[in-house]
C-alpha cells in the first residue's frame, strides 16, 4: 500500500512521512520509505529508495545553476530513470505493508514535471495525501481553494487524493477550520456573503464541488502529537480494499 | 497597467517579461520592470524594482539552508516589506504605461506564500498571465487541468487571469492545441471518450467550466518570434478599460 505525501515546501511532507511511518511500525506493520526530493540535505527517516543516488540539486548548483534551475534540471535528468524508480518502489511495496513516498520539496516539480506524472501513473494504486498548513487558510475562499486543489491533484495525477490539514497542534480554533473544510454546504453558504468578485467565484466553484468530487473526507494531522494518524491508517486501509471510494 | 507573469519554473516568465516589455517599448510605450524572484542569477531586463535588494536565496544557502528551504525562507524575510514593495510597484505604475512583473521561479512560492497573496491584493488592478509550456500538455485531461489552473490562480489571488500557452514556436500542431484550449465544448466532448476515472473527472470538471469561468480567451505566445504579442497587448488594453471582462 503506497501513500504519497504531496504539498508545498514547508507543508510537512518529510516530517509526516517519518512520523506516520514510525506510527505504523509501532503498530506492527513493515514500512518502506522513498525520498523523491533531490534538494533535501538530511532526512528524519532512512530511505529504502532515494533519488539522490542519481542526482542532487546541490551538484547542479555547483555546476553553476541557480536553485530553481537546479531543481528543474535534476528532474530532467531523473526522467530517463522514471520506470526504474517506479519498479523499485513497486518491488518495495511487494515486500512491505506500507510505503511512505516523500515527494519533491516544491510541489510543482511533482505536479508539472513529467517525472512526477509518469511515476504516479506507473505505481500500483497509490493514495495521494495532499498536505496544506493552516497558515494558507485566512479567508473563506482559501478553504474553497484547498478543496479544489485536492481535486486538481487527482485530475493531474489520476490518483485518489485525500486532503489533509497538517500541523493541527498549532491551530487554536480547529473546530472553525473543520466546519469550513468538512461541511461544503456551510462553506458555500458562507461564501455567498462575500461581496468581492473573488468571493463570487469561490461561491460558484464551491457550489459545483459536490457534483465534481467524490465526497472525500478531510483528515487533520499532527506529526508532533500523532493526531489523526488512526484516521489516516483507516483511510489507507479502506483505499486498499475499495480502491478509490473514500466517502 | 500592471501585467503579472505567473507560471512554473521554466514556463517562460522571465524571457517573456523581457521580450513583451521590449515589444511595448518599440511601440512607443514606457515600460517598468519588476523582479520578484529571489533565486535568479541574471536577468534579460534591467529591473526598476528588485526583491534581491532585500534578500537572495543564495545568501540563505550560504547560511546552510537547502535550495527549497532557502527559497521559502527568502519570502518569509520579504513578508514584512510587502507593503513597501507594493507601494513601489504602484508608484512605478503611475510613471510608466506598462509594468512587467516577473514572479518567483517556482509558482507555488507566489500562490501559496502570504507574500504573493498580499502583494497581489495591494496592486491596482493587475492582470495575471498564467504561462504554461506545451510540454505539460500530453493527454486531453491535461488541457482541462490548465484551464482550471487559470481559474485557481484567479480564486487564490483575486485577479483576472489570462491563460497563455508559451513557446508556441516549438509546437508543430498548434491548431490541434488551439482546438482543445479554445473550444471547451469540443474538449468536453473529447473527454467523454476517455474511459479512465481521470477522464471521467476531467469530463465533469470541463462540463462545469463554462458556468464557473468568464469565457476568457487563451493567448498563444512566443518570446522568440513575438507571436501573440499584439493579442496580449489588446487584452491588456481591454483589461485597463473594462477591468475584468476579457471575453
Amino acid at each position: 500500500m503506497i501513500l504519497v505525501f504531496i504539498g508545498t515546501a514547508g507543508s510537512g511532507k518529510t516530517t509526516l512521512s517519518a512520523a506516520f511511518g514510525r506510527y505504523l511500525e509501532e503498530n506492527g506493520y513493515s514500512v518502506g520509505y522513498v525520498n523523491l526530493d533531490t534538494g533535501v540535505k538530511s532526512l528524519p527517516y532512512r530511505p529504502d529508495v532515494d533519488v539522490r543516488e542519481s542526482v542532487t540539486a546541490w551538484e547542479l548548483m555547483e555546476e553553476g545553476l541557480g536553485p530553481n534551475g537546479a531543481i528543474v534540471e535534476s528532474y530532467d535528468r531523473l526522467l530517463p530513470e522514471v520506470d526504474e524508480y517506479a519498479s523499485r518502489i513497486a518491488r518495495l511495496d511487494g515486500e512491505r505493508d506500507y510505503i511512505m513516498v516523500d515527494t519533491p520539496g516544491q510541489m510543482e516539480t511533482f505536479l508539472f514535471h513529467e517525472f512526477g506524472v509518469r511515476l504516479m501513473e506507473s505505481l500500483p494504486e497509490p493514495l495521494a495525501v495532499y498536505l496544506f498548513g493552516p497558515e494558507i487558510l485566512k479567508e473563506p475562499h482559501d478553504f474553497c481553494f484547498v478543496r479544489f486543489f485536492s481535486l486538481m491533484i487527482d485530475l493531474r495525477l489520476g490518483t485518489t487524493t485525500v486532503p489533509a490539514l497538517s500541523k493541527v497542534d498549532t491551530v487554536e480554533d480547529l473546530e472553525g477550520y473543520r466546519k469550513f473544510l468538512d461541511d461544503i454546504e456551510y462553506l458555500t453558504a458562507r461564501l455567498k456573503l462575500e461581496p468581492s468578485t473573488q468571493g463570487l467565484l469561490a461561491h460558484k466553484m464551491c457550489s459545483a464541488l459536490p457534483e465534481l468530487a467524490p465526497p472525500t473526507r478531510v483528515v487533520y494531522l499532527s506529526a508532533r502529537t500523532g493526531e489523526g494518524f488512526d484516521e489516516l491508517e483507516t483511510l489507507a486501509h479502506e483505499h486498499r480494499c475499495t480502491c478509490g471510494d473514500l466517502t
